[in-house]
């Protein structure tokens, strides 16, 4: 048992008392007695749900601020494609390693992946202790034989994937221009057979678009829709430019959208995406960090503001995408997304849970716990992060995190260097 | 003499030495001795000029997250004006004092500040040891007798600001919407009277401009130059919605412009300010968090991120304002516009230097420490800051912030209940 003691604590409404958690579970809460083996004295703290950082890269840590300012095709044809064909299994393993500590030390306690090497990111993500969806990521660039070895590869990394605690297996065809309909459509075969997550990323780029339109006549989401590649299953990151049917279409579907606001203005991808047209046709609305290569962090404080400020100034409304919506994105969204019994904090509900250090200057006063979460806090504010019930950061600090920072630095200059 | 030994040195190159202090200034570099009274040992942490925040209005922290996510006219007419009707002094005072630990914790050593009750943000920002310029604010509202009374007052403040050490003198007339012509001009001989700085929220809103040349058939920029108002002692917040034209005429008469990009897209101005341009014709770019009140927090890091990825989004151009571009707004830029011998760290410059813990997660790798202080770094990541020689801040903790803290809170709470 583990009691969490005089925690202001974030439920639908804020109240200050305990939490009691017993295995992985939250048991009870508000004036619950103290018999427990280990407690936590919260008082100045606030225990809020474990944020859910919807789509990233996590081994792009690794290239975190080696290749910056620079136009899209320099910059990936000439730093980063050339540096990720270097890339073997242990460097993905400790650059996600790395990742998972920062985003522990940040607050989120799960993470939704797409990378190379999949199993190596389910066993650092599983050996930090955070909760996670790996995908197995592939391209078929269009060539049907390159498809049925990535399929086969795909389909040995989901089982090797399942095996880890606390990882969800996704397939993550990744994305329109470098997977063909057919491999799109066997992915959601493949989905279906593992009860598993489809990551994709989805209209990224208004040339993704065009030249889709190009060469098939359709748009992207009337295209998939007709191939049956839209359903609850799906992660779409980006979603950025899609018209008002295929939002709707994407509603009635049950897509669940990543958004990432602070790599869509890094990269230019030219607009933002449409929270108002989303919430109408009730897309489910989720917010992710993408890769430290093109954000440069992963702290889900910092990128529910980027959502909020991006929305109100983008479609020149400061009445869009509120603290509470896009806290809600960044937590309860993407539990619902994902099927992880968490992302609020209840009885029964996972022990998923972060205690934010209300002393902070930054946090004060306290006029609006919500509004002070979303507009003021940043990574630096957490103190204390527990998932699954086992306390994993405490006073900001992760057991192990100088190894972990000294190896995948290590891993990093030697694939920059080589 | 103050020693800090085995820093990684942010300078022209990034060397790996010593920072040798002698009362208030750093008067050797590199390979210096270590017989000093006090010796810092920083190994693994990266020193680096304090930054400088070029527009706030510090005591607005007193109503950070008090009302959110709403129209502007509401939120002005409806919550901020009916509370700033209410402050005193002493809620001024307190505010303050908040906002300076809470930048002083943020790297931030220098703030450009208008509020009301001057003289006590002054004595705030004096006690808590950080260098400030503090404007004595005036309205007029275009009537003769008012202008004559508040210039009387600004007068005498600025005679009370130039009083308190390391505090810069500003007279600070608000906008061209709430200030005569006549109210500037005077301004101006002033600023010129007490060798003082001219603060001045230009072009903000589109609103502004289009008004202003309704009632005078002028763009402001022309104005403005017309009555002389345009020169070195002027820092122009905002600075959004003007013409080409415009920004070469700030350019030549040495403008310093100072950029609020979160307060910007929070409050929807619905432009971005065109540094390209500003860049081209010489203006001095600097970079200000705005209150608290619409940002919400006054962290100059998540400032530099969003200036970065603001201009780059909404010009649809990566390679603008790079890393080292906003990094220059943030220290040596504003250090010129105000005229302190500060923001580089150099020899013979005054000793204004944090020290930044690079064992943090998300500033690793370091394949560029400028580009993860401006991308990956935020007010978390500060270990200790040192102003005018003195450490302020150590371990991240600052002397008696519980105190500023609880009082601070008590005030803003007074002031919105009663």
């Amino acid at each position: 048992m583990l009691l969490i003691k005089n925690a202001k604590i974030l439920t639908e409404k804020i109240v200050t008392g305990n939490i009691l958690i017993e295995e992985n579970k939250i048991i009870a809460l508000g004036e619950v007695s103290d018999k427990s083996d280990i407690v936590i004295d919260a008082k100045g703290l606030a225990a809020i749900p474990g944020l859910f950082n919807a789509h990233t890269h996590a081994a792009m840590c690794l290239l975190r601020g080696y290749a910056e300012d620079m136009k899209l095709q320099d910059w990936l044809e000439k730093k980063i494609w050339p540096i990720e064909a270097k890339l073997d299994s242990e460097a993905v393993y400790w650059g996600t390693k790395l990742a998972c500590i920062e985003m522990l030390k940040g607050g989120t306690t799960f993470f939704n992946d797409m990378y190379f090497f999949s199993p190596a990111v389910a066993k650092a993500a599983s050996e930090c202790g955070i909760r996670a969806c790996i995908s197995s990521a592939f391209f078929d660039f269009f060539n049907m034989d390159l498809l049925e070895e990535n399929l086969k590869k795909v389909e040995r990394e989901i089982k090797e994937i399942k095996s880890f605690k606390n990882i969800i297996p996704a397939i993550g065809p990744h994305a329109v221009y470098t997977v063909s309909l057919e491999g799109l459509r066997r992915s959601v075969e493949i989905a279906e057979k593992y009860n598993a997550i489809i990551h994709f990323h989805l209209a990224e780029t208004e040339k993704e678009v065009v030249d889709f339109r190009k060469k098939t006549g359709k748009s992207i989401v009337k295209a998939l829709d007709q191939i049956g590649f839209l359903n609850k299953r799906l992660i779409a990151a980006h979603s950025v430019w899609l018209e008002k049917e295929e939002i709707e279409i994407l509603g009635k579907r049950n897509v669940s959208v990543a958004h990432c606001p602070a790599s869509n203005m890094k990269l230019c991808v030219g607009k933002a995406i449409d929270f108002a047209t989303m919430k109408n046709f009730g897309v489910n609305f989720c917010l992710g960090t993408d890769g430290a290569a093109s954000n440069n962090s992963l702290d889900m404080f910092e990128e529910m503001k980027f959502a909020a400020l991006l929305q109100k100034f983008y479609y020149n409304d400061p009445t869009r995408l509120k603290a509470e919506e896009v806290f809600k994105a960044a937590t309860i969204n993407a539990a619902k997304a994902f099927g992880v019994n968490a992302g609020e904090i209840a009885s029964g509900k996972l022990a998923d849970i972060v205690l934010i250090d209300l002393k902070k200057a930054q946090l004060n006063p306290d006029h609006s716990l919500i509004a002070n979460l979303v507009y003021s806090a940043n990574s630096g504010c957490v103190d204390t992060v527990i998932v699954d019930g086992k306390i994993l950061v405490e006073n900001g600090y992760f057991e192990g995190e100088e190894e972990i920072i000294e190896r995948a630095n290590e891993v990093a200059f030697r694939i920059v260097r080589d």
